[in-house]
């Protein structure tokens, strides 16, 4: 390992991302996201394995989050609710963060690849949601089908965040778009 | 164009699928493919751009079907129940299909890029139903959430379909699958 750099992974993730703004994904480089950051690709490939990673870096740890508070709801909550509070805990962390996920979402739907990545994040959240509700004792198809409702809800909710002058919170969107859901399939 | 080969894309399509399950997917040559078939390469690159359009040959007349059955539900319906009889139409095409699509399902699932375009074509297909839902005057989120929701329940209902031992028609999966989802979201 080399000489400890201060905040190198936010600063390389900080300037992929304007670089793939700026010049788009596919044509941006491991060599110039480094200098631009001021480190060298040594650095970068220290913290990332390559520049699709720097894009999903959070996703992991985001799915831990959500299927943890869908584990840790108390016992007598319904599935749906458990969901809810996945949404809940998950919808904090992007509190501060709507700059830098607005950036991202571009540079996701402006590339075929990326997208069908957070297509894949998102069938193996909606796999793990499941199998949490199923450790809860929630039966098939249940199970499935309410893991599938909050990762509806999840990436409506965010694209609604993401969207300009969108100012309502994460929370507050995730809350609406289940209220929403429960009223479209209410027949309402 | 060669010679008229009677049944040519359906003898290519079970070809394909009896290799597919007994190599793997990878392992399968258009070669192999064809000469089980009884026909040769060029006959199958007359019905086919490569191996694997043969499985996600009928996506997108599903599709269509899907979206027109939305398109044309009574004004009246409201977006779920236009969603529902949407799902009653494409469960009427898995009729007589249960064998064929259970091999299909035995090939995507072995395989991530499969899988990956298995969730390409669903992201496709709930894009589209959002698209017919709005053009029924359906407001945002509304349209997008009741077409996640429809897209869930075909999800779920015909994983159970294609399951060990099921008996239940498609239609009957997708209605209990629809009727479950709306439980569970009214916290039932």
């Amino acid at each position: 390992m080399g000489r400890w750099e201060p905040n190198a992974r936010e600063r390389l993730a900080k300037a992929a991302l304007e670089l793939y703004g700026e010049r788009g994904y596919e044509q941006t480089t491991v060599a110039e996201i480094a200098k631009r950051a001021g480190l060298t690709e040594r650095t970068f490939f220290r913290h990332y394995a390559d520049k699709r990673e720097v894009l999903f870096d959070g996703a992991s740890a985001l799915q831990e989050l959500f299927v943890n508070a869908v584990a840790d709801a108390p016992e007598a909550k319904a599935p749906i609710d458990a969901i809810a509070a996945g949404l809940e805990a998950v919808s904090a962390v992007f509190v501060g963060r709507r700059g830098y996920s607005r950036q991202r979402h571009a540079v996701v739907v402006a590339n075929a690849v990326l997208q069908e990545r957070e297509l894949i994040k998102l069938a193996s959240l909606s796999a793990a949601l499941a199998d949490a509700l199923r450790r809860r004792g929630v039966p098939e198809p249940a199970a499935s089908l309410t893991a599938e409702a909050g990762v509806a809800v999840f990436k409506i909710g965010f694209e609604r965040w993401v969207g300009t002058a969108e100012e309502r919170t994460m929370a507050q969107l995730t809350r609406e778009s289940l209220a929403e859901l429960k009223a479209v399939t209410a027949g309402g």
